[in-house]
């Protein structure tokens, strides 16, 4: 069984489900200019998706950062470096790439419900 | 057991399955300039590696959208929208990147069985 | 069960291990200006991070090989071809993004175990 949970764009889900595993991604709400900043606010949906699906920032397995400076690297990572569940790293990958307007990090991942 | 379904090059795989889990990928077959009709083709191709590995576009779980020009996602989304099936969304990331001479889109896929 | 395996840096793992699969990253310890030679050192350290986890890159699901400069693809070919199991090619995705001063590629893997 797959489900499902539906975000703001009825063409995409913001969490799918399916044996065990959990997929969801994330942008800040707010398009504050900080990175940091939208890296928290990305972060703390993160945690609203997971918990939607059954899951918690301690299971996740994989993250993919993707910021749009990749100059921002520290900034974005003090924000992550503070939310992190240090008992239970995830493998991430931080990649440099173009986003939408106004958003300077978006927040891929692959957790264990 | 891991199931690999050859593709046009002999050193990766068009779709891997394993486990119930289905991973693919895909690019236009014809570069036509228009990101809408790449992005079209694309998902044809997408819909054709899902079927030859036993799954469908309503059992995908993520898909992320590589594009070469963010100012195109209007276009890709016309095609997505169309293609999507409304009932079973995916979670979805659109980032904008570099990629093959010609290629305006390449879509990377993980579905269910 | 998850098992984490700790890397460089406390705040993420370079391996994680959940119910069979396997999420691992790489990157080159060593910068070489030569994208050959970072590719083979980036693809021995996924090798590494397999066999601490249990798998070998002949059972590698899924990989997304990130680029610098999409011109030179073919040099990271090079090295790819001649590293991978060509009885069991994994699909792959190659991305041109922007990545860690000196870092020329990076290399994300599912694998079964």
């Amino acid at each position: 069984m797959i489900k499902r949970i539906a975000g703001a764009v009825e063409t995409r889900s913001r969490a799918v489900v399916h044996d065990g595993l959990v997929f969801t991604v994330a942008t800040a709400g707010k398009k504050s200019p900080s990175l940091y900043e939208q890296t928290r606010e990305t972060l703390a949906a993160i945690d609203k998706n997971l918990a939607d699906a059954g899951s918690h920032k301690s299971r996740i397995l994989s993250a993919t950062v993707y910021i749009t400076d990749m100059a921002g690297k520290p900034e974005m990572n003090r924000a992550w470096d503070e939310w992190v569940d240090m008992a239970n790293p995830p493998q991430r990958a931080c990649i440099g790439a173009a986003l939408e307007a106004d958003t300077l990090v978006e927040i891929l991942v692959t957790a264990a419900q």
